[in-house]
C-alpha cells in the first residue's frame, strides 16, 4: 500500500489512547511507523500492536520526530504545547482535547456531519466533545427533513468519559458497596456505585456546567448554526463506557413523520437504528459499547409539541465519541487527498 | 391517643410493603392493630414491628376483618379485587396501584399538591405513579410563579420501581459481572449491571411506554390541567432505590427568575433544595434514598427557551413515590377529620 504514514499518539496509555491502537488494528489504518507517547510517569509501558509490542516513550515537545499524522489525547494543556511541535515537524494534528475546538481557524469535525468544513491545507483539526459528537450523529440526518429550531437533551454519561481511573473507581467502588462497605470517592467527586450525579465539571454563571456548555458551543459550530437553541443537562451514570442521550428536536414547522425520520436514520452513515417497539428493544449503552455505529431509537413524535420528535441515542464514548472519530477524520483526509505520506524512510 | 386505627397492609412483604411498616414506626402512625397481608406464597413470614413480630396472613378477599384504613400495594389486579372488599368492611382504602388512578370518581393525590381534591366522604383514594408523584412535588411550587405551558422530562429510574426482585437482580448481576461473569436477566428484560434501558413497559401506538403514559395522564389529573403538554422519556438506570428526573418547565410568558424559583422551592413543604453550584452538589439518588423530602437543584433558566426553567430532581421511589405518600394521604384525612376510628375493640 503506497499510503503509509508515520503516526504518533500522544496519551497512548489512557482509555482513549488504547482505543486508538485497537482501532488502528481493526481498521487496518495505513501505518508505516507508530510512535506511542505519554507522560514520563507512563513511559516505559509496553503496548501490544499487531502481534508485537511498542514501548511508550516520554513525550518531549522539543524533541518531536518526523511524523505524518499525530493524534493528541492527553488533555488541553498538553495539546497546546504539543500541537505546534507536531505541526512544525510536518504532521497533520488531530486533537481530541478542547484546546482548539472553538478557534475560528480550526475545523471541528465529525466526518459524517461536516467534513466539508475541512480545507485541503488544514493541518490542525479538532475532534469534538464526545457528547456533542454522538448528539450530532443522531441530529444531523434530521437536517434534511426540515429546519431544526431547538434541540433539548438530557444525558446518561458513562465512566469512560472521565478516563480509565474513573472506570476503575466505578468497578472497585461497586465491589466495595456490594460487599457491605462504604464508597470512598477519589477520582469522582461523589459516590459512584449505584448512584448518579450532575456532570462533574464547574458551573458557569448561567448555571450550566462545562460539559453542557461544550455541547452547546460545539454543536452550533459543527452545524454552522451559531444561534441554534440547545438546552442540555449532563449527568454521569454508573455505566462503564457508552453515553446515552434522551433528545428532543423541534422543527420550524410541523414535525416530520416517524417513518421519514427512521428512513433518514437508516440512510445515514454511522447510524444503526435500534427501534423495536414490540420487543422493547432500544439503544442501550451495553450494546453500543465497542460498536462503531451510534444507536438511535425510541423514534416518536413528541406528544407535547406539534413540531418536535424525540429520540433515544447510545454511542461508544471512547469510539465515535473519541478515538474512532479522530481516526475517521484522518481517513477522510487521506481519501480526499489532503495528506500524503512523507518520503522519509526512517522515523 | 384517641385516634387509633385498625390498619391493614396488602402486599406487606414487597419492597413498598416493608416501607409502609418502617414509616408507620418512624412517623408514629396512630395504629391500634396492624394486619399484614400478602399472597399465600408469602404468608407465614414474620415482619418486625415496634419491637414485636407480626405474622403475615394470606389475603382472602371474602374474609376481610373489620378495618379502618387499608393500604393496598399488591398490583392493579389484586387492588380491583380487594378494594371493594375493604370498603365493604368499612375501611378507607388508599391504593398504590394503577387500578383506580384515572377513574373520575377516585381522587388521585399527592397531599402537598392537591389534597383539596379529596371530599370528606371519599373512601377510596389513589396514590400516583412514583415518577408522577416526584415530578409534581417539584413542579407544583412553580404553579404560583406563572402559567405552566409545557413540561418535558427525562427520567433516571431505579431498580426499586420494579420491586424487590429487581433490586436483588441488580445487586446479584453486578456482582457476577464484576467477577467476570455474564449477565443473565431474569426479572428485567435486559442486562442491568452497568447498563440502562428504556423503561420496561409496553409501548403504545404513539411510541410511548406505559410508564410515560401514566406520568402524562396522572400529572394532568392531579394538576387539574387535562390538556397540559407533557413530553417524557422514562429510562431505567442501575441505581438501587431513588428516581431522578431532568425536568424543563415552559411558562406561558417569561420564565421566572432563578431566585424566585429557589424561594418557592424553599417555601414548599416536602422539598429540600440541594443546589450548591460552588461545590457541584446537586440532587443525587443516593442522598435522596431514605429521605422523606424530594431533592430539587440545578435550578437555572433554560438557555434554549426564554420562557423555560430547568431542574434536576431526586426522590425516594419507595417513600414519596409510594409508601410515604400513601401514609401522608391517610394523615391528611385524619387531620381533616375525614376519618375516625371505629369503636370495635377487637380486630
Amino acid at each position: 500500500m503506497p499510503n503509509e504514514f508515520h503516526v504518533a499518539v500522544l496519551g497512548a496509555t489512557g482509555a482513549v489512547g488504547r482505543e486508538f491502537i485497537s482501532q488502528f488494528e481493526r481498521r487496518n489504518f495505513p501505518i508505516k511507523s507508530l510512535s506511542l507517547l505519554a507522560s514520563s510517569r507512563s513511559a516505559g509501558q509496553c503496548i501490544s500492536y499487531l502481534g508485537g509490542e511498542i514501548v511508550v516513550d516520554a513525550a518531549i515537545s522539543d524533541d518531536i520526530k518526523m511524523c505524518d499524522i499525530a493524534f493528541l489525547s492527553a488533555g488541553a494543556t498538553l495539546s497546546r504545547e504539543f500541537a505546534p511541535a507536531f505541526m512544525a515537524a510536518g504532521a497533520l494534528v488531530i486533537d481530541n482535547s478542547s484546546a482548539f475546538r472553538l478557534s475560528p481557524e480550526v475545523p471541528l469535525v465529525v466526518p459524517e456531519v461536516n467534513f466539508a468544513a475541512v480545507k485541503p491545507s488544514d493541518r490542525l483539526i479538532a475532534n469534538p466533545n464526545c457528547t456533542a459528537a454522538i448528539l450530532l450523529m443522531a441530529v444531523s440526518p434530521l437536517m434534511s427533513l426540515g429546519k431544526v429550531a431547538r434541540i433539548t437533551l438530557s444525558t446518561y454519561q458513562s465512566a469512560s468519559g472521565a478516563g480509565a481511573q474513573a472506570m476503575d473507581e466505578l468497578r472497585e467502588q461497586t465491589g466495595t458497596v456490594l460487599a457491605g462497605g462504604t464508597a470512598n470517592p477519589r477520582v469522582m467527586p461523589h459516590p459512584y456505585a449505584f448512584n448518579l450525579f450532575s456532570h462533574n465539571t464547574p458551573i458557569n454563571e448561567h448555571g450550566y456546567n462545562d460539559e453542557e456548555w461544550k455541547v452547546i458551543a460545539e454543536s452550533r459550530k459543527m452545524l454552522g448554526l451559531p444561534d441554534l437553541a440547545i438546552g442540555v443537562t449532563c449527568v454521569r451514570v454508573p455505566v462503564m463506557r457508552a453515553h446515552s442521550l434522551s433528545v428532543t428536536v423541534e422543527f420550524d414547522g410541523p414535525a416530520p413523520e416517524v417513518s421519514a425520520v427512521r428512513e433518514a436514520m437508516q440512510r445515514a452513515s454511522g447510524i444503526k437504528v435500534v427501534d423495536d417497539r414490540e420487543a422493547n428493544h432500544f439503544p442501550m449503552p451495553l450494546e453500543a459499547s465497542g460498536q462503531s455505529e451510534v444507536l438511535v431509537g425510541r423514534i416518536r413524535k413528541d406528544v407535547s409539541h406539534p413540531s418536535a420528535i424525540s429520540l433515544f441515542v447510545a454511542g461508544d464514548q471512547l469510539l465515535k465519541g473519541a478515538a474512532l472519530n479522530a481516526i475517521q477524520i484522518a481517513e477522510h483526509m487521506i481519501a480526499a487527498g489532503y495528506i500524503h505520506p512523507s518520503n522519509a524512510d526512517d522515523e
